[in-house]
Formats: structure tokens, sequence, C-alpha cells
């Protein structure tokens, strides 16, 4: 029998493929496009695309359905920007990005924004041109990302953190950040996954909770990893935030993490009949982290999943 | 016997009708959302959805054809996108746009950004939702969009302008950052005008045809004006850039203008059976800048269009 996690690996490595396809090594490319492949390629956990695969998955897709891999790769390439961006000098000016200089540290702050807005474009391009796939089914993809990316979505979320993060701001604000910042990308990303294996309305309305839980605990397991240097970013970025961590204590930060995978699993689990590698998968990777922050950090053992 | 000018206002009318619904007044919507509005409504020449909406008029569409003013509305707001960065510190480093202060300068660098950002998702959003189009149409110009903005068009222009501007460069480097700068969204443009009559390839070729002239054009007429305060632009933004006028001089460029007037008024008769308002359209202004240029230039009467 195959192991989930041959089924993950398998999904990754499929993965890398198609994103070197889709930024192929070009001669006299430039700098803005050596900045795209460094953002994009060879680095980053692919957590998105892999979510967005396997969730397919799990609905009866196969692994080699037109379009499924290109939408993936999608979604990693506007995440890829949103972290170029995000990095920048008047944003959070932060340094260091999974272990290595941030893209304007390397490459100046114009290549960086021209890099992030061509693998913007980019994205949205590769769903477009994907073979296969029909064109009503690209539509809803693309407005499904172009919802997740602007004011609506993560733009809008980048800006309340920047300019109420060093607030003192309630618990309701900061979920709304969270949201934001967070789950919209994950919302355009199963809701691609839902378009690949046309999924009813009701799996659909799944997959958005599944989505607005995932977010919220991705954003709780970040805040409680922040002050580790595990990570690969500047340590301590979030110090004098106004986050969840700060005001609720890390416990109950960690019962709150606690509740929202429980409630996704509840929600993916309606959602997929026919497979549970996105439920394995995530309990894994979780796992692994919480094992990551436990290592590292102040935690009590107690409240934490 | 209604005048090419009526048209010309109708579709003007429209546009701006329609921009202001896509972008609507909201309360509470933020700063971002905000510097999205002020980049895109109430200022601007509007050449370019001008040109979609006319050009398709001329091919037998009406102005109601659904996702006309649409598609017209997104390439709007890219071209407002793109101001909104090129004018940023780290690129052009402008103060003023169209006589007012600069995006950044009033909203912050990084709201300026974000905005941007914002304003190029929306664009997509905007036609992957337009009613009644196609969604095959809705995918070739979403797919012509992403090519003009992205690394084979406006951004790999822009680093191109920023990182050779100020070097020496013959005039074939000089046309092909003019030709990403300004032709590459020109093209989607006119290609978005041709899906929208169901063009035939030959059309559209011809189109690209005209695109290609019509972004030279507009080039050499920006350098020309450049130095007068009259664009509502900072004066002598170029000044010590490698431009085709400080190589060739002003009179050897405004011939260089009227060849690319002639050959682009030459493909636009041939793509256009039906109608020739965007050609006397595009005569009437070309003549108007041209004699703002005389008012205010050093420029002989001679060679000029």
């Amino acid at each position: 029998m195959v192991s989930h996690e041959d089924d993950v690996k398998r999904a990754q490595e499929a993965l890398e493929r198609r994103l070197e396809e889709l930024l192929p090594a070009g001669e006299q490319m430039g700098q803005v496009y050596a900045a795209m492949r460094d953002g994009t390629l060879g680095t980053g956990k692919r957590m998105r695309p892999l979510l967005l695969v396997l969730t397919a998955r799990d609905m009866g897709c196969a692994l080699e359905q037109p379009g499924l891999l290109d939408m993936a790769c999608a979604v990693e390439m506007v995440h890829a920007a949103s972290l170029m961006l995000d990095d920048m000098p008047c944003m959070d000016n932060a340094l260091l990005r999974r272990g290595r200089a941030t893209i304007h540290c390397q490459y100046g702050e114009n290549v960086a924004i021209l890099a992030a807005v061509s693998l913007l474009s980019h994205a949205f391009g590769v769903i477009s041109r994907t073979p296969a796939l029909p064109g009503e089914a690209k539509s809803r993809a693309i407005a499904e990302l172009a919802t997740a990316i602007g004011h609506l979505g993560l733009a809008q979320g980048q800006f309340l953190d920047l300019s109420e993060g060093d607030r003192a701001r309630d618990a309701e604000a900061i979920i709304l950040t969270n949201t934001l910042k967070t789950s919209s990308l994950f919302d355009a990303t199963l809701q691609m996954a839902a378009i690949a294996a046309s999924a009813s309305p009701g799996v659909q309305e799944r997959l958005r909770c599944f989505a607005r839980d995932m977010g919220q605990a991705f954003q709780l397991m970040d805040d409680l990893a922040d002050g580790l240097n595990s990570t690969g970013k500047d340590p301590h970025k979030d110090r004098g935030k106004s986050t969840l961590v700060a005001m609720l204590g890390a416990d109950a930060v960690c019962q709150k993490l606690h509740d929202h995978l429980h409630s996704a699993d509840e929600h993916i689990a309606h959602a997929c009949h026919t497979g549970s590698v996105t439920r394995r998968f995530l309990h894994a990777w979780f796992d692994n982290q919480m094992s990551l922050i436990r290592q590292n950090g102040p935690l009590s053992t107690t409240g934490c999943p």
C-alpha cells in the first residue's frame, strides 16, 4: 500500500518540475526574471500548491489532470510575489527569508517590485493559457485569485498589519487581519481544487470554511514560532506587535490553534470522500511544527495539540 | 451626421461611468482602496481604453457590447498601476503626475505598492467576471494582458529604462525599451478590441503592427514633450537620459514620429473596414500634442507632422 508520504512526495516533485518549466532558465533574460526565479524556485514549503493538489486528489482528480499543476504553480507564484513585497523596506523591512537575503537586498527595491508584479501577472497568464481546462473554469479560477490578492485580500491584510499592528487592537481586529493576510489565498487555493474536481456548491462552501480555519491556524502557528530563529526569517520581527500571543498568552493560543485544526479537519473530511491524504499530510505537518516550537520556545506542554 | 468628436465623447463618458462603477466609492474601505480610486478616476487621458473601444467600434462592435467597456477599464487600471509604480522613489522618483502629487507622496510608499498590486489584480478580476463574454474570449484577453505587464512587457521595459537609460546606448536599444514600455500594453489593448470584434488572424496581425507603431509614436512624443511643464509631470525628468531626442535631435525625431504615424494609419485602415473614428481621433490627438510642443519647445517647424 502506498503511504500518504509517498503521495505527498510525488505531488511535491511534480510541482517542482512544473514550476521549473513555467519559469525556465533563460540566458540574457535579465535581473527581473532572475529575481522571479530566485523568489519562487528552490525554496519554500509549497504548502498552498500542495494543499491544492492533494485536496483535488482527495476529491477524485488525477495528479496529471490538465490544469491542476498549473493552478497550483500560479498560487505559489502569487505567494512568492507577496513575500517579496512584504519584505520591502517600506513594509516589514526584512533582511532574511528562508535563511537567505531577501529579494530586495539581493537585487534592489525596484527589481523586487518589478519581479513581484511580473510574478503576479505570470500567475494569471499561466492559468489563462493552461491547455484543456475549459474557458469558464479558467475564468472562475482567475476571479478567485484576483479577489485573494487585492484590496479584499492579501494587500488589505498587509496594509492593516502595517498600520494597526503596533497599536492596541482587540482580538476581532487581529482575526480580521489574519483572515485577509492568510485565509484569503488559502480560500482561492481550495476553490481551485474545487474547480478542478467540478465540486458541488455544498463542497465549495465546506472548502471555504476549511480555508478560513487553515488561515487562522497558520497565522497562530506563525505567531507562536516568532522568536525562534529556526524559521529562516528575521527573529522577533513581531516584537511589539499586537498579536494574539501577546494578548492571550501562548497556551491560550495553542488551544485556539487546536480548535481551528479540529474544525478544519471536520470540514475537509466532509469535502473529500475518496481520500484522506490531505488530512494526514496536515496532521503530520502541524505536529512537526509544534515539536519544533516546543524544542525552542517557552511553551508549556499543556493545551497544545 | 454624427461627427467623430461626438463618438469619442460618448465613448469617453461611457468609460468614466464604467470606471466609477468598477471602483465605487465605499465608506471604510481604507487607504489602499482610496489610493486605487485616486490613481485611476478623474484624471488621465484614457488613451488606451478609448483606442480599444473606438477600434472595436470601427470593426463593427456596439459600444454596449458586453465586455467591451470592462476590458477597456481593465487596461486603464493596469496603466494607472504602472504609473504609480514608475513614480516610486526607487524608480523614477517623481513628485508630480497629471499636475497632482504622486500616489506615494500622498499615501506613502507601502500603500502605493499595495494599491498598484490591487489595481492589477482587479483588472484581471474585472475581465474574468464580465458577463456575457465567452470563457475562451476572457482567457485570451487575460493572457494578452498578463504578457503585456510582466517580464516580457511593461516591467522589463521599466527595468531597462532604469538600468540603461543613463548610459550610452544605441538607437536599437532605445527602441526595444520603448517597445516594452509602451507598445506592449497598446498591443494587449488592440488585441482585446480584436477579441471583442471576433477579428480574423489577418486583422489581429495588422493590429499588432498598429500597436507597435503607436507605442513608438507615443514614446517619441513623450520624449519631445519632456522639458515642457504643460504635461503635469516633473519637467526635465529625462535630462541626462539617452533618448532618441538626445541622440538624433528633435527634428529627426519628428520625422521618425511622422513615419510611425503614417505606418500606424495604414495598418488601422486595413484592420477597420466599417469605420474611421479611430483614425480621425488619433490624427486630431497627435496634431493637438504637436501644437502644444511647438508652442512651448525649441522645435523648428520643418520635418514635423
